[in-house]
């Protein structure tokens, strides 16, 4: 089969053996906001034609794919949610050569009452539940917008999102921070860990942006530190309010390493015990939702 | 004499009588921003020229045209600050045809050693701090950058900044979230409500912001409400900070009436008493200033 992990800025496509190995992986930037309103088929097709031409006949999609902006528009799954029920939710999308079906998102209330959604990454935490196990654990999956999960029994259910990977690009492109730094200057482990020490400290995140600011003002935060710093800051904040909701450690980390990593940092600053789940997350969690449609 | 209030995007001048009373008044959009180096002379100039030719011989600046962007560059003045010492760190600008001088910005630390700075703001305080006793206050300035300041016996003792008015520019413009919101769309009360309210939750403001976007993802966020909901969040989420740090109410709010009447509403959202400053803050800080100068 063919899974497809296909978000709002990158298009990942994996060839499945029947035991969910990944014969073969391609990734190309064709998120779904580069895709034309009635182009999803076309642009599957420049991706994965060649596999669908070799005999493949099954295509799984999770992501954004199955948002109001993508190919068809999948109704979100209330939590809790596992393999079962994310299986029984999937939703066929007509498509020309192979039977092509969409993974839902997932939704729930957050302790408030307040809505959350996520697309791409409930099929993630799928693929890692089998290694964590049946207790409750806790799963964070950085990014644009990143999520903090709960999981038990191989099931998600709950979790809430942090708008931190946005927050940093437009506070870093469109506030007089920017011109104190560059946001795509490599990663400064010293600005990172100042960044995340600081969102310990009392005085709340809109004080601690400006104080970057005066900072640069009286030559006390070099250049190169200063977008670590901020994404330190962040992140900082964002774990700090995720652990003041409660967490089960180890926290389980699923993304990217570059991404990760940065969390396990700043975990540690905390002094929260965290894992690093397999890389291929998705690819597997796309494998385990398949084996129910069967 | 003639004061001037030169901040980064307007220009206010004030001609003021030996008593204080401002005989006239103008305000044009030549904020720092706008002026090129070394056009200061001339822009300044073309506001007040024809005061000067009338016969006014002095003139006292302050705000961001004391910054490095600004006419010339004044050294902040550690707190605590008062208007004597105010008054006798002021320096001379050069300019033909009247004494200009410049009062200084002041720098504080918070309490985790942390650099503060602000131009112009120190002014307006001093100009209401015979108003508001020797007792130890609490005064808001909001804006891009707010403030929270403590002042005694007529001195700033310290201050905080938050970036608020930046940070909300920043996310309604350049995230997700800019989908959802007009920015600049009229004040809606109860959208603002709501923002307040949701700043007194737990689950932190990143957290929060991706709270708005869900919500409208289901129907729970109508458009005319979700600009003035980022700002209460925002704005909740500042004073939450500040009131954490402690202050000595009623909170004395200086600013222009539509920001002000948000901090209003905020705090006694929070509960905290408040009262608002005359409009003429800075003039009056000016005309205090000056006096020390005779």
């Amino acid at each position: 089969m063919i899974g497809v992990d296909w978000g709002t800025s990158s298009l990942r496509v994996y060839r499945l053996a029947p035991d969910g190995t990944a014969l073969s992986h391609r990734c190309t930037p064709r998120g779904i906001l580069t895709v034309e309103p009635g182009g999803f088929p076309d642009a599957l097709r420049e991706v994965v034609g060649d596999w669908i031409t070799a005999g493949e006949r099954r295509v799984l999609l999770s992501g954004m794919v199955g948002s109001r902006q993508g190919w068809v528009e999948a109704p979100y799954l209330p939590c809790p949610a596992g393999v079962e029920e994310i299986a029984a939710a999937t939703i066929q999308v007509p498509f020309d050569g192979a039977e092509v079906r969409l993974v839902p998102g997932v939704s729930c209330r957050d302790r408030h009452g307040v809505a959350e959604v996520m697309r791409g990454e409930e099929t993630q935490m799928i693929g890692v539940a089998e290694r964590i196990g049946a207790a409750e654990s806790s799963i964070c999956l950085p990014g644009s917008h990143s999520k903090w999960a709960r999981m038990a029994g191989g099931r998600v259910l709950g979790f809430t999102t942090h708008l931190t990977g946005e927050a940093f690009a437009a506070l870093a492109g469109h506030t007089i921070l920017a011109r104190m730094m560059n946001p795509s200057s490599a990663h400064d482990a010293r600005g990172f860990g100042r960044g995340v020490a600081r969102a310990k400290q009392s005085g709340g995140l809109l004080h601690h942006l400006f104080g970057l600011r005066a900072a640069s003002l009286f030559a006390e935060m070099p250049e190169e530190e200063a977008a670590s710093f901020l994404s330190g800051l962040l992140i900082g904040h964002e774990v700090a309010a995720a652990l003041e909701e409660g967490v089960a450690p180890p926290v389980v980390l699923i993304g990217a390493e570059a991404l990760t990593s940065r969390y396990a940092e700043a975990l540690d600053a905390f002094g929260v015990p965290h894992r690093s789940a397999a890389p291929d997350a998705a690819a597997r969690g796309l494998h385990l939702i398949a084996e129910r449609l069967a």
